[in-house]
């Protein structure tokens, strides 16, 4: 593998974006291959979150002047690397409490129409699937669950006159395969549902181009590529044109139209703030600023552009496994239906995932046989990943991985 | 008022929570009276917080090893605060999130009784009657609100045969005025009617004892007298009896009996995890966790005997401006029938509490005439106490309030 190495040198030498690493607090010499699970921590986010405390400690509830609207004002600086305009984004919430808010609002809005099934895949998250499958059913309707990575056919033949609504994780957790989000937005709507993005694997790692596509709504997390922190609020998008029909399910003050009028029934904001509901965690809002802003001063082009050739040096040198070792990569080659994470599917996998944690590599299991390499542009290096593989042959080569017990699972 | 302030000056040096003070980052001599909307930050919230950012950075995604049940972790330390047992409380989501779990869950159980009507009163917070008012109505039912701090002859006297549930909060966050757990619980269950609770200014504040009155539900914010911090997730309670029946909207993968199985279907936990929903912002519960431990060591006898102390002092100097100025007091005299803050109310109200904050003493105004001045046990003195009072007189006097612009609200 000395050719790749020389490769991953020179590609290192002349990254563009090389100096985003040192934006980074980087501890050891770990090859970390999960900032997909969990991004790394910019160097910002300690001062930020410090500033939080200081401003906590120094103005107390008067701090509230300047961290009242950092749900939207961190939406607007979000609603760029998306494809969104200001004002259709706001960051509140879990992922799982904002995908119930949008399904929730869509399917009341289309159940005169009688359409109060939602398509899905299944390949989208387990916690998307249980949150979609609940709003569904609550209105008689039902989750249609299609085979994972459907084709856009496949999706256009499921929207039937029962559906109001389409959800898909615009790149799988799993797979890592990546929609077309341009043509299947324009197959749902041209089947009369409505299309709603989970962006959670996508936002800060590939193009996204939500008002492009004409997308309805989206959701997603801001803690893998977004580096926001752990269990970091996630985010909601709104296209701006559905702000004044739309409805969510929980009504709390700060989606008001007069959040400071404390009256005694609830007018819904006329904006994107109708979609939020009470008061955004602080401390944990600030790093995802932090996060944000790194990421929107590399911009998604760059990012982008070395996310593929990143994944492009992982597969070469990983085909050149296949022939001796029982490995098969599941997510697809073309880059534009991939996202910044290779699944390579593997018997042991488990006791392979351990093997090479054990040996400085932090890769991820997702049961029952696939490891994600995931290659996170901002910090992970061309040099990392052909030393991830390294180490990957070799531990093949022993058989060093069979040592390890096998059993159990990890986090998305 | 010289005698006032010799009395305050021996209570202080016999204050067995003095200590205490010196557990909180205060900086500069702001004699801070809104505790009760946002509490101080604790001298561990700075250490908590940058264990995580340090864990973070060096642990990565392994990291979740030890984030990954915060939640009931907290919740567990959280219960015998509000006399709930271990298992019954977790910290998650924010108040309003919770609150629409709950009261959906609760009504859903009786909607085969056609309860599906919920009874609060006008004291509530405007944000508990939002979200109260929308799960009544989306399941057929109103909300029935009662004049603000009603009796408990005038609460049972509402709960018909269509109400499922009774939801108030203990403490009221305008007048201060607390009801009687025990008797209000007792009288709604003897009308066929679930209870629920929220604490958000009674938890670290004044005694609650969920399990002994037979509480059903609460829930409650950590950001006030628990000193969790801006915005700081929230927690509620379920009795365990009815863990196994009640059953929340929002179906996520932390409420997952296998959690980790990432099975396609959902099947709730069958205990308090069935209430959680997503990942939570690890940074913002390390606070929580701070807030909640420095509580627990205080012990609530010893807050609250401090807290009633700190409120009769403020009672007895205020009494003797009420001569001279047009003042009174709103919140109950008799100290078992209120919380932890005096609302007085007065001409000029928004006025006042500029001219307060413009010297030193920050309060809070409540539209439209109401100021309220908060004792936060583990950290205000009472020389602070009666030093407010003296500026107060001292502004009413000199006439200096009037020359502060009229207008605005502030944050609950």
């Amino acid at each position: 593998m000395d050719d790749l190495a020389a490769l991953a040198r020179e590609l290192d030498a002349n990254d563009v974006l090389g100096g985003f690493r040192g934006r980074f607090a980087i501890d050891g010499d770990t090859i970390y291959l999960d900032g997909n699970s969990l991004g790394r921590p910019t160097i910002d986010s300690a001062d930020v979150v410090g500033n939080v405390i200081d401003r906590w400690t120094r103005d107390l509830v008067e701090g509230w002047e300047v961290w009242i609207d950092l749900g939207t004002r961190i939406g607007d600086r979000l609603a760029p690397l998306i494809g969104a305009s200001a004002g259709e984004v706001a960051v509140c919430d879990q992922t799982s409490v904002n995908l119930f808010k949008l399904a929730s609002a869509a399917l009341d809005v289309r159940a005169s129409e009688s359409r109060t099934s939602i398509v899905t895949d299944a390949g989208n998250f387990p916690s998307d699937l249980y949150v979609l499958q609940a709003v569904a059913s609550a209105r008689g309707g039902d989750l249609r669950v299609l085979d994972a990575d459907p084709t856009v056919d496949e999706i256009a033949a499921a929207v039937d006159e029962t559906v109001g609504m389409v959800a898909l994780t615009h790149v799988s957790y799993r797979s890592g395969a990546m929609f077309d989000g341009a043509a299947v937005t324009a197959a749902v709507h041209a089947h009369g549902a409505l299309m709603l993005w989970d962006l959670s694997h996508s936002a800060g790692a590939v193009p996204v181009e939500l008002d492009e596509w004409g997308a309805d709504l989206a959701v997603g997390c801001t803690y893998k590529y977004l580096n926001g922190g752990p269990g970091a609020p996630g985010y909601l998008f709104v296209a701006s044109r559905h702000h004044a029909v739309l409805r969510q399910p929980i009504e709390g003050w700060f989606g008001h139209a007069d959040q400071f009028g404390f009256r005694s029934a609830y007018e819904p904001a006329d904006d994107i703030r109708r979609f939020m509901v009470g008061t955004p965690p602080i401390l944990s809002m600030a790093a995802v600023e932090a996060g944000v802003a790194v990421t929107s001063e590399a911009g998604m082009g760059a990012i982008r552009a070395k996310g593929i050739r990143l994944s492009d040096v992982f597969l070469d040198a990983v085909d050149r496994l296949t022939e001796k070792h029982e490995l098969s990569v599941i997510t697809p080659r073309d880059p534009a239906a991939r996202g910044s994470h290779v699944a390579v599917r593997t018997g042991n996998a488990y006791q392979l995932s351990q093997a090479l944690r054990s040996r400085g590599v932090i890769v991820d299991f997702r049961a029952p046989d696939v490891i994600r390499f995931g290659f996170a542009p901002l910090y992970t290096t061309f040099e990392e990943v052909t030393r991830s593989v390294a180490v990957l042959e070799s531990i093949l080569e022993s058989g060093a991985h069979l040592a390890f017990p096998s059993g159990r699972a990890g986090v998305t």
